[in-house]
């Protein structure tokens, strides 16, 4: 299990990351041009299962054991009417989480994927981070290791995400803080938000990076002024899984920004995960786009609670099946490409 | 069991198609209005699970018995070096399809969905369009009923695929004569052909044009003259399938040009139909736009087979589990939205 000691030994982790397989990367390429179909003509699903074998070092990787980890956070900044729901849904949706009621435990079970949950210090919210910072040092690194304890490292494929009253509002900050613009440019109405909700929430995101914006040097700093409990501990589960090797499907804006941080300290930081889906929530489009990734689903989803990336583990096991389970044109006896084309441009 | 007598049983059959449920649209209208997750955070998820349950007559659908049916047939334009591949390989897949070595195959268990093969006359390709009609009446009539016959009643989800080299150049020709523009307008690589192939395509095109254009007053006759077999069929598939109001996932390029037809006699014809996903043939999205669907999936598939059905297979599974599964605010207790709002913003 991975586990950080102190912010020292989190930036010393992010610093030096494992690249994925050489050789296996090569070997499922390697089939995939000797499978019963035109190379090529898969699309991402072959790309997909090309990356999986690398970060999984198998020729033929796996998606069985797919895991969901949703964290739970509570934040003071909610006491600023930057949400259209009260802050104790938190709790009760965890509750709800927990009685296989909500969305993600339909989803999960659709995709055969495990859930668990995972609420932090509920009844303790962050601080408002208008005015102070969201975690002390001991509380953002807690986070931290929460996230990655709960990785485990058999895990085929991980998605995590988030349930948190008001966490678009630290959200957007942590994005406007790493990729820079207006506060404006990375909020949006969250789970239905009104215009003057918007407009608070707009004032939040200023006034917080205008008290933390200089004192933002490092990745652990600006999770633990301008984040939360939860999104710390997804920054921190995505971390352990890149040490562990396991891929991870990124779920929508909120999961995203939690790992903006860590690519402003480590550029190569999001290489063994894949963008599930661009929502409908303005900023996420954005930093998807700062960080390179082409998302594999677009429906329009804006619910958060890792609802987008259960829908798009069934297009990674789609593309294992596929990689996996298919013959080879020596298998089937079926003819390649341009076989018998003499006869055939003969003939015509 | 749908079945056409006749041409004008066809043309009779595809005038008057019945409408979804509306009660039940309604009804799963409001149930989405009441699941815990803000109204519309599901995005497309919630749209499709209202459409299944206009189709099926149900408040609640099912996605439990998705059928596949791959219709397979052997076109004489191939003949004139349209396709990278040499005619034999419809044989040779179809053989593969039923050792399970195929794409479809991994991708239908994956979506847990039964797959049927459907060969017609393999032996015998159909006229060179160029220089003939591709089939008589009485072939093309056979060809609508196996496709018809194919759709049971009881299926909750269909998708229909295809198999036969060559047949991206009927699709074209069917295309442009049904929405205009040129012969490389409609076409592309198809399973990767080069431009030498490419410009024989574009001919070939041309010529069948030029020589059934004008005898293409109803559906059926053009299917006939520029058609083939297994597009034949799957156009009465989906026919069938309409009359039995079974929801429809439109795979690629080739099923949709299939539909064109249909959908010229009657522009009501599409309504029990998605569009699974937007492959890189390059005329498959120009169709989508004509049809006015949006595609669930864009990930640069050009198989065919139904392959791109298969994974979006996947999502209205996700759409109907998350529809049937969630709790109610009511039945989870959780509070809805804007609820204690009076409260939080005197704390603001």
């Amino acid at each position: 299990m991975i586990r950080f000691a102190d912010p020292a030994a989190f930036a010393a982790s992010l610093a030096r990351l494992p690249a994925p397989d050489a050789a296996a990367t090569e070997a499922a390429r390697a089939r995939q041009s000797e499978l019963t179909k035109p190379l090529g003509s898969l699309g991402r699903l072959e790309e997909i299962a090309v990356f999986m074998a690398g970060w999984q070092g198998r020729e033929r990787p796996r998606a069985d054991l797919i895991r969901a980890v949703i964290f739970a956070g509570n934040h003071g900044v909610a006491a600023r009417g930057v949400s259209a729901y009260p802050p104790e849904v938190t709790v009760q949706m965890v509750a709800n989480f927990r009685a296989r009621g909500a969305a993600i435990n339909a989803l999960t079970a659709a995709c055969g994927a495990e859930l668990a949950v995972v609420p932090l210090d509920l009844d303790r919210p962050t601080g408002d981070i208008t005015c102070m910072p969201a975690m002390s040092e001991a509380d953002c690194l807690a986070a931290l290791n929460a996230g990655a304890a709960a990785v485990a490292a058999d895990t085929e494929l991980l998605f995590v995400g988030e349930m948190g009253i008001g966490n678009t509002t630290p959200a957007a900050a942590l994005a406007a803080q790493v990729f820079g613009g207006e506060a404006a440019d990375w909020i949006g109405r969250g789970t239905g938000l009104d215009d003057d909700g918007l407009a608070r929430k707009a004032a939040a995101v200023a006034a917080a990076l205008s008290l933390h914006g200089r004192h933002c040097g490092t990745a652990f700093e600006t999770l633990r002024r301008l984040g939360g409990r939860e999104i710390a501990a997804m920054a921190g589960a995505v971390l352990a899984a890149r040490h562990l090797r396991v891929p991870v499907l990124l779920d929508g804006f909120i999961t995203c920004a939690a790992m903006a941080p860590l690519l402003a300290d480590n550029d190569a930081f999001l290489a063994h995960c894949l963008a599930a889906h661009c929502s409908a929530e303005a900023g996420h489009a954005r930093l998807l786009d700062r960080f390179g990734l082409d998302p594999l689903l677009q429906l329009g989803m804006r619910l958060g609670e890792g609802s987008g990336a259960a829908v798009a583990a069934q297009i990674v096991r789609s593309a294992i099946a596929a990689h996996n389970g298919m013959a080879t044109f020596a298998e089937a006896a079926v003819a390649g490409k341009n076989a018998g084309r003499d006869a055939e441009t003969a003939q015509a």
